[in-house]
């Protein structure tokens, strides 16, 4: 075989379900020499993204910091840490990610039980309440973004419904985090994961976890073993805690990666950056209704950060992905399961949120449609 | 809280158990814009690690490739997917590592069989043939470098007793490859793993694994499902494989990074980079000798990449670490475990293995130790 050259990615402007655009800031940190694993810089480091966390999260959870893998990894390590055989679990399935839960909690031997609405839509609280009337669940899963539909289910009467019942409240924010408002604390939210490559605009290859007091009372308490060593919170907890026992080996770089694109957040501003996604997506909806076309989800719960447009009648949806790559250089996302042909997903995640990307994405896509004239 | 301030690391000389020294061109890479994980670029990119990691492994396994997570998750990712519960498995415990083994095993619901032997001998052929008298497990783990004592167990009179039992075998490479001969295909290793922040010289987040048709076998016609979602190679081969179905986020720059440290291993050629790392220990060696130092693990079996340094009698360990770092920038790795407080753990892995570095290293050493005058 001969040795591959040089790989060269080409510029492309990530318009997907991400990975979003990352800032030259955030590649520039991953090109700094590396430090070992337990070196005192990097364990203060390691402090500084944890508290930048907390604030990106709005939590004061002490157990917060990044999982060493991507955000299905932080899923698994919620679910596993969470769930013992034979636990019975609530999840709202409006979605890949939802279905996704369902999966991994089944897996970690859990009863799972559906609370389900139509891709694009919200899980409506009464839909929990009612479920949880037949039930008496240990935790309560929802997707916040559901990433494959562009819908955002809101949370606070849902986890107000899991407590009242007696149960933990998970929730997914891959996707929302850092593009709309994630409040963990004042929703209490008892275990949340996200990922990096959204709108944090952070490679992916980690994925930001918080557990409370709740969920680290069930962690620590448990009768068996948390069947994942990778993902057990009561070894990490001695390698990201106070301790610094090693456990594995810390993803150094994609740790540099984080902790440059956490204090970019942070300088931005977490309400200015939510009012620039909300208003680059209300630019993308405006320039969409001029063209004719129109969203598929649910109006009043549609993803800032996230958009799935209805591929218009008779337009063949992985043409237009595909000229848009090729000739344009612009990435989008295809549909997904019972989507699939039916919508585009635009992403507008963090770097990537720019009316400039709007207009550049707007003016690809009308030339790749035929003309209606 | 204030926002912190560029995290801006001091150039260290790794010299520990890992992660070790990065070269420029891999830092460099990392530094390259994102493409997305389904863009056709990165998908041949990834083909092209592929094939790059079968020549390192010495294999014609179809299924190898870097999953999502360090070392440690790619040992989750062999036990997880081999292994259903109360199956019996043996494995081998030398140190840190086979410990791990059998923790994981468990986790999967294994019943699990140890051979031991003292931390800094090899697991003798032996043993595992005595043990397998009395048993018949479904699997055979070995590590083969044992990082945390620095000793080397041959692999292939191993691999034969466990295909004789009816046996797979597996074999932790995490500090072995690329740094000293592993050949997959000739030894008959069904499953192994390893890490990318040893003897590759990339940064850790990836962790290179390969599975034989034997090992496929077991893990495509299991009765359960696999545990863990994340790690399922079931679900993995529709990505890595020729379908390219979603599965998770790959870490893109990470992948960027192994890419670019497996072209310089093979641009180096196998056979000279483990003469260079057979080079560079024997010179440490002889330093260290004329210093009065000896080495801590079996005679006739010691790492290359890895060697442990007995402490001098009456030498406060952890101020001499210490001093090293703080003076000369120089990371070194403490004992674990019955080790602790007795050995140093010097790395020569991947860049960090040069002449330069034994000599810089042996001075600062000398500088750090009480005369003897």
């Amino acid at each position: 075989m001969q040795i591959p050259s040089r790989f060269e990615p080409p510029k492309r402007l990530l318009m997907g379900p991400g990975p979003s655009d990352v800032a030259p800031e955030v590649l520039k940190a991953m090109s700094a020499p590396l430090v070992g694993h337990l070196d005192p810089v990097f364990v203060k480091m390691m402090e500084e993204i944890k508290a930048m966390l907390r604030l990106v999260f709005q939590t004061k959870n002490e157990m917060t910091f990044p999982v060493s893998g991507t955000g299905s990894a932080g899923m698994e390590f919620c679910l596993v840490n969470l769930i013992e055989r034979g636990d019975e679990v609530l999840i709202g399935v409006n979605g890949v990610f939802g279905n996704r839960m369902v999966d991994v909690a089944e897996r970690c031997g859990a009863r799972v039980m559906k609370v389900e609405a139509p891709w694009g839509r919200i899980i409506e609280p009464q839909q929990v309440a009612d479920a949880l009337k037949k039930s008496r669940p240990k935790l309560v899963g929802i997707v916040h973004a559901e990433t494959s539909t562009g819908a955002l289910t809101p949370v606070e009467e849902i986890a107000k419904l899991a407590h009242e019942a007696g149960a933990l409240m998970l929730l997914d924010t891959v996707t929302s985090l850092g593009g709309c408002p994630v409040k963990i604390d004042d929703w209490a939210v008892d275990a949340v994961y996200s990922g990096t490559q959204k709108c944090l605009s952070c490679p992916p290859g980690l994925s930001p976890v918080s557990l409370g007091p709740r969920a680290m009372e069930i962690a620590t308490k448990r009768k068996t073993k948390v069947q994942s060593w990778y993902l057990d919170v009561n070894l990490l907890a001695s390698y990201w805690g106070q301790e610094r026992v090693y456990h594995h080996t810390a993803p150094i770089s994609m740790n540099y990666a984080l902790h440059e694109a956490l204090r970019l957040v942070l300088e931005e501003g977490l309400e200015n950056r939510f009012r620039r996604h909300q208003e680059n997506h209300l630019a993308l909806r405006e320039g969409l209704k001029t063209m004719g076309l129109s969203m598929a989800s649910q109006e009043g719960h549609q993803l800032w950060q996230l958009n799935a447009i209805t591929v218009p009648e008779g337009v063949d949806e992985a043409a237009v992905r595909k000229r848009l790559l090729n000739e344009f250089n612009i990435e989008i996302g295809a549909g997904l399961g019972p989507l699939k042909g039916k919508i585009w997903r635009v992403g507008l995640m963090g770097a990537t949120s720019t009316p400039a990307n709007v207009k550049t994405f707007l003016d690809a896509l009308s030339a790749c449609l035929p003309s209606r004239a």
